[in-house]
């Protein structure tokens, strides 16, 4: 069976797709945040990757970490792994400001305030193009 | 200047070094849950690692999953760099059941019930002799 999105990262928008993982945008005009999904089916933990996709999957985390400082220069960076809800792997990129919505705090299981759609064509625009010139590099 | 813990690390028990990272135990009898912290001066976020201490960090993240896994057979492992309290990069490797105390939201910030003296030898000796067999793998 191919790769398909479960049904809860279906819903976020395409930024682009890594040779490796697809990249998507949370709709959350709060923080600047992307999700990392592997493009391989059936995979649910970091565990069901070998050890050579796993090192290519962090090699894209920290190609798609440095896109998002050089965008929105956060004071800090979240990265992380959980799939409690979303039984396929995702990784979380969020931006973190110091006195942001949440900050100390983590956001996950936070209310959302989503994008107008402006803003969000322009923040998947803007992403898309600063992780496809770190690629070219 | 030399590797140093944060004081908000420092106070956390010691499991055992590996060749890139300390593995230390967060002391919460509910939930199995380590952090690895690698060994290196004014490390902050993972973009202050080169890409190869990265890709150790990644095994090194992958050989203490799969010890965690083994050991305690959660549901899900939470796996997490998120650094807004404790500004030296350490990552959270989690073990989650289904219907444990906070599931499926995350545990961050929620209240920790530490364990008691002896069971907390017993599990540092387990994680510690589970990961060092890995090791030798």
């Amino acid at each position: 069976m191919g790769f398909e999105l479960h049904p809860n990262l279906a819903t976020k928008d395409f930024v682009c797709d890594l040779p490796f993982c697809r990249v998507l945008l949370e709709d959350n005009q709060d923080f600047p945040w992307i999700f990392l999904v592997p493009r391989k089916a059936g995979v649910r933990n970091m565990c069901d990757l070998t050890t050579e996709e796993r090192l290519v999957l962090m090699r894209e985390i920290e190609l798609c970490e440095k896109a998002m400082m050089r965008l929105f220069q956060p004071t800090q960076t979240n990265v992380a792994m959980i799939g409690n809800v979303t039984p396929q792997l995702h990784v979380h990129i969020i931006c973190r400001f110091q006195g942001d919505l949440y900050w100390p705090d983590t956001v996950w299981g936070m209310r959302a305030r989503p994008y107008l759609s402006t803003m969000k064509y322009q923040t998947i625009e803007r992403i898309k193009k600063e992780i496809l010139a770190l690629c070219q590099k």
